[in-house]
């Protein structure tokens, strides 16, 4: 069936399928229950996938948790009552179109269809434009060639059926955002009625995607890092720490210059003042930008904050963002992340649908929060990393991780296995253990060792050999550069350690093996 | 209805009540959903919770895949085919006891609903036993007085539909363990080829609990942290640290003496020798008691290796012991993990089903690999910290928490909210918070701030008063003798690592404040 192909990527280019075959091979991911021949859209983490996602989801925890005092984790169920999705909408409003072959009944998500036969944009049209396209252009069944049949909505949450009875109908959370709403008023109060204050989930998504095709990018489980910061609309225009931000550049590319993809590189300041965009919005794109250039350490040029016009974002977000990465093998800019003022869509719908007052009082002044969503899809992020940092040379192929979200951080090369060497390197391995993600690799020729950490990305190496039975040292090698420069064994854990807290002010680890060895 | 009831413990007790209403009021957990009416079964982390519950993960992770060089975590989708289903064999034995009422048409749990009323425990008895139990005692519907029906079974898989088309069936996993037996075969060839090796997964697990009712203790969706060790069968009596536990004495209660409840402390050797418990098999106790007692510092009085017998084990399961932890609020002993030897019934019904061979080549051998899980329940983990390390004291109520689960490490207390002071801590704060999970706590006096900080087990405070800003000191108070010294603010990252590093060598943290103290 044409929904369940394993493709990852429709326009399977070549950099795409070397990644993936990596991927697969080495342990990052691969598609999940495999064995029992997988369904599109769900996949598996392997053991170095596992630690890459951790390791981005860490940067992210710290990072945006670490914007305030006020913002805090929760940890909620997947699986909620069907009243939750009356109260946010998506039971009404969360479909996509749907049109079926009048022959074979094959089903086909319609905008899809369209656009793969027109190459043309269609989102926001409704059922009766979808159908009228598909009529007008003549569009036949992909599979049989007969007629499509009128295009109706189909709601892409996965439902089911909770107790003995099995009346009552449950659904699987389709956006980890409803967990921070459905919490906020215990929180609210638990946080001695502080505003503004943000509620972060990380956690799992589930949506019934039609066709699930661009490898990760449209998955039917699925992880996001969402953070809800509720805030007062009055104080829209208001940023704590807006003097640390105002001469920042934002790299954005508004609605109106989206066809010539044009970045405007503009100040926090300068959009606050000629776009209009709200101090507490503006202070916030910037530190999603801050984590994906300084963090992450992702070039700029890879980089654009693109803006939703009316038709495009959702009919309650009143600003949308979207956080868009250039990658080749998604040929161009795809969306990442988001940042979205929600205003009292979402507390105002609970509220309704509960009968549970979720006003706040702050001072003299009643009102329901309002939402500015920091919202994240963590597998697109993890895909963006493999892309991104991904690198071909002459003799080897790499990634160029940052070591914050290496798999492994530091591998371990006994030169032989025998004459005390291993058992030498078990201690070293010990030693560094404690502080960095390690691996022992101890078998095949050293230089096929190197590329193989290489591979995966590992950034650092160690080498121990017979003279590090001798004085105590060892070889210290660089992904990047490919340096090697000896090192006191003693020392191995603080200048690592150092290295590693420069490379997030953008030096070059190559550099700094040698420096940080020179500097003894 | 029954099986709706919000009550978390059918027992009620008063310990219950109070860390119940501690958890819901200051952010460790409450009902999911709650604005709605919550369904039973169904529970929400607030953000104390949250970082208990991650607290508890970390130790884990850190503790058990420490272990050895080849164990390492995935991450799996928590949807699955139903042909893993058909493979693993949950779809034919997943099942409960169900009993409808043949007017009222509620449903029961067959076995509960006998075990209340008879006091006796019926596990293992198949349908028509339950059905003549029910019949010769004339039980009736506990709604409504009428009888009951044949007991029949009942499959606690949720299921859903997957696609367009609808035709799909799919299931959320009933246990995290699937995971790394649908990768086995990637990862073995990832890590290549190596046995023993593991592969755990930290994650959620779904059930249709057809009357949930212990509070934390039968979950419809719970979190998971088990660790799969695939291995040689014919190395069963061998364990590469076996010296490291030889002489480690295991607390057991044998099946022989569960009525007596007596506890048999036994050396690991003995168990070896006495017993025949395998070295494998028994080294992975000693490591599952170490956690509890010296990684978690729970009092050994209250932990137990139960062994189960043929009737209650799973028919796979060959050597079945139950980590129990004895529980004021459970009134006894409870269930909070488990050691199981699972044979190679995994991967022989995932080979059987699927046509894929998994069976591995070592040396000039051949076979499947069998498998030992060490399986956790993490919220029944996180409620067993609240009930074991809840104290009442004449003042106050406090967890003892260790500093490594701790929801917050440091609270920091601005004396007053003047007078330079609150910029003062909040550069404390900023330091600290680089190293700890810190929280500022600027609100009512300070003795109040103390309790509120003790009611949800933060262990150290650092209060900045007028002689701060002067000498640059500030005083450190410990939660569990709340003794205070005085310490200067340049040593305080310091000083805290090292009371934290020894709590867990077992010195009191109250002693070791005075002593790092005087140290100076």
């Amino acid at each position: 069936m044409a929904e369940e192909k394993k493709q990852p990527n429709p326009k399977g280019n070549n950099k795409n399928d070397i990644i993936m075959t990596i991927a697969s091979k080495r342990g990052f991911f691969y598609p999940s229950a495999e064995i029992y021949g997988a369904k599109a859209g769900f996949w598996t983490y392997g053991h170095l996938g596992t630690r890459l996602k951790h390791g981005w989801e860490n940067l992210w925890r710290n990072f945006f948790l670490g914007l305030s005092k006020s913002y805090f984790e929760i940890d909620d169920c997947n699986i909620m009552p069907k009243k939750v999705f009356e109260g946010s909408g998506h039971l009404k409003h969360f479909n996509d179109p749907l049109t079926e072959c009048s022959k074979c009944h094959f089903r086909f998500r319609a905008d899809q269809l369209i656009e793969d036969a027109m190459h043309t944009n269609v989102g926001g049209l409704d059922e009766n434009a979808l159908t009228k396209l598909i009529d007008d252009n003549k569009l036949l069944c992909p599979r049989c060639g007969s007629n499509l049949m009128h295009v109706r909505w189909f709601n892409m949450m996965f439902e089911m059926k909770v107790g003995a009875t099995g009346e009552d109908i449950m659904y699987l959370r389709p956006e980890s955002a409803q967990s921070p709403y459905l919490a906020f008023k215990r929180e609210f109060e638990a946080l001695r009625k502080k505003i503004p204050f943000g509620l972060a989930v990380i956690g799992k998504a589930f949506r019934n995607e039609i066709s699930p095709r661009q490898g990760f990018f449209r998955l039917r489980e699925f992880t996001q890092a969402e953070l809800q910061i509720f805030f007062d609309p009055d104080k829209i225009n208001e940023a704590e720490n807006w003097d640390f931000v105002k001469n920042y550049k934002l790299r954005l590319c508004l609605a109106k210059d989206l066809k010539e993809e044009k970045i405007t590189e503009i100040t926090c300041e300068e959009a606050n003042k000629e776009l209009k965009i709200p101090k507490f919005y503006a202070y916030n794109m910037a530190k999603v930008q801050q984590f994906y250039l300084e963090i992450l350490g992702m070039p700029a040029e890879k980089f654009r904050l693109r803006e939703l016009d009316e038709k495009e974002r959702a009919f309650y977000n009143k600003l949308h963002f979207d956080i868009e990465l250039n990658m080749d093998t998604l040929g161009g800019f795809k969306e990442v992340a988001g940042v979205h003022y929600r205003t009292n869509h979402d507390l105002g719908g609970h509220q309704e649908c509960s009968g549970e007052n979720l006003e706040v009082v702050i001072g003299d002044k009643r009102f329901i929060p309002h939402v500015l969503e920091l919202s994240f899809g963590v597998d697109r992020n993890v895909w963006a990393l493999m892309d991104l940092f991904y690198k071909e040379e002459t003799e080897r192929t790499l990634f160029t991780f940052p070591a914050s979200v290496a798999p492994i951080e530091v591998a371990v090369y006994p030169l032989v296995n025998k004459d005390n060497i291993p058992e030498y390197s078990n201690e070293v391995y010990e030693r560094l253990g404690k502080e960095f993600k390690v691996f022992m690799d101890d078998s095949g020729s050293i230089g096929r060792r190197y590329r193989r950490q290489d591979e995966i990305g590992t950034p650092f190496g160690v080498t121990i050999d017979y003279d590090s039975l001798n004085d105590n040292t060892a070889t210290l090698r660089d992904r990047d550069s490919m340096k090697q420069v000896r090192v006191n064994v003693n020392d191995l854990i603080p200048k690592l350690k150092k290295i590693i807290a420069k490379e997030l002010e953008f030096e070059k680890a190559g550099t700094l093996v040698v420096k940080a060895a020179k500097e003894e």
